[in-house]
């Protein structure tokens, strides 16, 4: 890591506000709470939200010729979900080192704030016909938002 | 239409056999049935079994570079499909005209044939930017199978 | 209907606000447009918006022990919702009887109101053991709100 | 663990044939490939298969009471799924111990054998009201099969 990146370079210049999603009746199951998949595209949506918070919306990299495939996906449930309820997502870029990307998810009820779960994926990068994305290469902008917003280039 | 049409003719000459399919836990919602958005979906799988069966694969089509859109969708809903139920739907082509096609579909219980549920969805056919396209005119051996399936043009 | 229900005693005292939605990726399918199923379940989300807007929200329903379980459901599309494109759904209940009702859906894009769908969807009232629940005698209080809305009871 | 459970009282009686599933049109999303969303269903599905398989129905356990959460899930996603492509799904009970279960899950292209993803899942047993349930004291069938299925009492 770059001993010149510092606390506040490192820190997005915009506040991020956590991502607030109410829980839909089709989205429930016969044990009558969110069924366990449906967190998976909750993530997704946390997800897309954040990019767009610090300049990378997923229409934007889409726009580039740019796909970020899914790799991993890990969700350890905490506590049901049930219909309407609120629930708040905080997604966090937890690593990137020019080629992955770790996000990370905390789902937490609105009112309560009672973790309902956590997790993360993994993503790569890659051209609209699946063959690996450089964005230090090809992306520079792309690259810098993500090295600033981690903070710090996993090697 | 060409009086030359023979009612043999316009009988496909594959028995087409319904199209099976067991509810799944994750298509049920907190009324502990499946839930109605779902038939929507099992009315495409229907189709598209169908539509192999007569020589029409949505893959073969989109090869082709046409997608069918779906124009115009109806459902009534009978009695409820509860999770593990097998239902059978029987799709057919109820009309083409070269521009536009009707495929109604019956969901019945497999093991009781009960009915479940009946519904129409209507399909235009396109290229892949989404401009109308002309089987008659360029892709005659479409067009020519789903005359000979509906057995008729409607004018 | 009863002459003295008047135009002003017939209008919901409360603005109805149009329900506004975002299309998610999960949402889209290869045509790369937002599958066609989904109308059917953003129609639920602008109803169970609806009905909590003029005081029927499905948790108070469901709390009464009553379904309102979907009899019919039928959508025109219009033109194709992208992705991160965001929908407005203006709902209205359309007629009720007292047994069933009748709620209409327009889904326009937010941005240049063109119109991307319009809909209905036809409900009945049960218990939670599926049987017809009448909303005169037992549920006079949701009774009257749907009267109200609808302005004419239908015969 | 009992020592005299032997290899062979370990090994199921019956032989365990994988899943099949093909992809539907509208698991699909706008990468044209199915959505990693999907795959978590497809391990429900396959879990839902394997368990009634060994003798223990997702509506066996639910007659009895008992539902089974997810509390965790895993998935790596080695390669796209395209549409109307069949995967089969190999699933496995790789450890219980009375309270919880571990099941994986491998699955491949039917035609090829090359692995699309491999996953796991993790569950436990709760009574309809989510209090945590005994299988070992109040569903001694239950609990014997999953002992002899996975050959050994993880502690």
């Amino acid at each position: 890591m770059n001993e010149e990146i510092t606390q506040e370079a490192a820190t997005p210049s915009v506040e991020l506000l956590p991502y607030y999603r109410q829980a839909k009746y089709y989205e429930t199951d016969q044990m009558a709470v969110v069924h366990h998949s449906n967190y998976i595209r909750w993530f997704e949506e946390a997800r897309v939200d954040y990019l767009e918070k610090i300049g990378l919306g997923y229409d934007t990299i889409e726009a580039a010729g740019i796909y970020s495939p899914v790799l991993e996906v890990h969700c350890q449930y905490k506590s049901a979900v049930r219909f309407n309820e609120t629930v708040m997502i905080k997604a966090v870029l937890k690593s990137f080192n020019g080629i992955k990307m770790k996000i990370g998810y905390e789902v937490l009820d609105a009112a309560t704030k009672q973790v309902r779960a956590i997790g993360e994926t993994d993503h790569c990068f890659v051209t609209t016909d699946f063959r690996p994305a450089s964005l230090k290469k090809n992306h520079k902008d792309f690259y810098d938002i993500l090295i600033k917003c981690v903070g710090v280039e996993v090697e």
